[in-house]
This record gives C-alpha cells, structure tokens and sequence, in this order.
C-alpha cells in the first residue's frame, strides 16, 4: 500500500500484526480511530496499556484477574471439592454463562503440543497437582477441546492425577443440541452410541 | 459474557466499539494482546497516541499526511493543472497503487448525505473552489463513488465548478475487468453502452 504518512503506516501496520486482521481491515480501524474525538482514542489506548500493567494471574487457579485471588475462588458459593481444568480464560467464561457449574477451575493456560514446542512444563500443570495433592479434591473434570492436543493433554494428566484416588471425568462429547444424525461425522457419531446414557440420566440432568 | 475481571472487560468493551469488531472477536485480540511481550503492546498503543497527537491534514489537498504539505502536492513531478477529488485518503491509495495518475488530489473527507446529516459546509468543498480560483487548473477529475450520495456530491460539484472555465470529468463507469456480461446488472450495463468508447482510445490508453 502506498501510505501518504509514516505514522499511519506505522499505526496501521501495529493493528495488521493482529489475528485475523489484514492490511485492508487495519486501515479501516485506524481511519475510524482518526475520526473519533481524542479523548476517545486515549481512553482505548489507557484501557489496554492498565491491562497490560495491572492484569494479574489467580494464584489458585491461574485464571486472569483483577486481584490475586479471583472472584470464583474467592466466592463462598463454590465447591473447592470440584475443579474443572480448561485450557484458557475463554473456557472459564463459556462455561460460566452455561450457569451449569458451580464448582472452580483450574486454567492451563495451554494445551501439550509437540509441533509447537509446549510441552507439560509451559503450563500450570504442577500447580494443579499441588492443588490435589493439598487434599479437598472429590473431583477433576477435563474440559479441554475435542482435538489431538486436547486429548494428548487429557491423556498426560490422567496419568499424573489417577494415583491420588480423585474422580476424573472429562466432559460428554457427541451430537450437539440441533445435530441432525446424517451430518454428524462418523467419529462422533461412533463415539456417540459407545458412550451412549441411560434415558433416566437424561431426564434428570 | 462473564468477565473474570474488569480491566479485560473495560478493554473487550473498546476493540468491541470499533467498526466490525463484535465481543467475540475483540476477546480474541485483547487476549492476543494480553500474550505478547510488554513492549509489544506499549508499540502498539504508542503507534496509535502518536498518530492521534501528531498527524496533520495537507493544507492544500486535506489529505492525511505528516508536514503541512502532503508529498504528492510537494512534488516536482505532479501536474498542478490536473485535480482529482475523491472522497478520503483510502480512495488517494487505491487510486496511487494504479500508478496511472500523475496530478494531484483533493479529499472532500466524505460525501454529501442528508440522510447521515452531511451538507457541502461539513466537506473540503470551499477550499476546492478556491483552489481553482486561483487558477492554473485545467482539469477536474471527479473520482467518486458509485452510490447516491456519491452522484449527488457529483452534481453538487458540477454545479459548483462549471463557471470557472474546467473540464470537468467523472470516471469511467462499466464493466469491471474480467467481468462477464450476463452477470452484470442492468444500470451499470445500460451505462456502459450509452457511454461506449472508440476501439482506438481503448488501444491507446
């Protein structure tokens, strides 16, 4: 692109650095950004830069904070007896707007994935075995993606959790709410009918 | 969503308010953000204070620029007789990378709109007219686009100008390259047969 000016140059090619933001889509941003009164801009730059500065981890569960310790942890309403592993911040909140969970997480931060050198050590996984090993723990649900490193993961901390007599469950994969049977791949829908539920189990969850 | 704090939510809420930037999305950036190195992030909200701060409008074309006078109208090498008006500094990119065009611009910063409260006093109208008062101008290429409010502005800028001894041109509307013409619609085909050019121009240019 021929830029009439380094500095948007410069400021578009910052925002072309983000994921899934072309060169194009950039410099839509910036001209949005230019349009807008200053104290606008300000406010979006003092917004991520306090972020950057002040954003704490949870020392219990490595979840992102305001605080060294998080809401849930924090809550009394929630049972320390279960703690559901996910992978990332984003996992927390989905499973927190089902309203289906009341217990606490434990974020990872990661999944294990050889081809991209994270490997057991790069993620909060000595500190979950901490948290079980400190006793308490009735329960630890896997709540990781249904993909190889989701499941390389899974595998891993099987192995490191079964010798503490703690429940280990992972959560149920197969047809989606609306899945119509003929669409659904085969893998699914195998492992679908394998781990099939007894109808009462349906009707009371 | 369910924020686990308010620093990441007060930084969603900002990329959220950007042009086609949904809550989802704008998660996925600020957490990107929140991954990278410190000076990364200060890079990019430096980038976009000083664009802000220090970006300056041309004071003979109101384009984007740096100094008080953009590069295009500081250059030797760019005819001064020869003006085309577009509506903002994308449309002065788009038309650059063509490398067909070696006069100068003059952005009108938007397009007459009644309906968005847009009247000829909120535009670079005044300074065109009096660009051309001052004369040695001999052309004027009106490269606006397509739409409604593009051909009003058109024939507001017709209206405007026609006194002042200028050819006045418009760009040429037609079938796009490599465009078929069964899948073109009528206005534009219609038009392109009502405006259809000698066979010799089209070899020549």
């Amino acid at each position: 692109m021929n830029f009439s000016s380094k500095l948007l140059e410069q400021a578009v090619a910052e925002f072309g650095r983000l994921p899934g933001i072309g060169q194009k889509t950039a410099l839509r941003l910036v001209l949005h950004l230019l349009k807008q009164p200053d104290a606008e801009v300000s406010r979006f730059t003092e917004a991520l830069d306090r972020l950057k500065r002040e954003i704490r981890h949870c020392t219990t569960c490595y979840n992102i904070s305001d605080a060294t310790t998080c809401e849930i942890c924090a809550s009394a309403k929630r049972g320390n007896g279960l703690i559901c592993v996910v992978e990332d911040t984003r996992d927390v909140m989905a499973i927190e707007n089902t309203n289906q969970y009341h217990g606490v997480y434990h974020v990872l931060g990661g999944l294990i994935s050889p081809m991209d050198g994270i490997g057991p050590s790069d993620l909060q996984i000595d500190s979950l075995i901490r948290r079980v090993e400190e006793g308490g723990v009735q329960e630890i649900i896997l709540a990781l993606s249904a993909t190889m490193e989701g499941d390389t993961t899974i595998f891993y901390l099987y192995k490191k959790l079964k010798g503490f007599g703690v429940q280990i469950s992972t959560i149920a994969r197969g047809i989606a709410f609306g899945g119509e049977l003929e669409y659904v791949d085969e893998v699914t829908l195998g492992r679908s009918i394998a781990t099939r539920v007894p109808y009462e189990r349906n009707i009371a969850s």
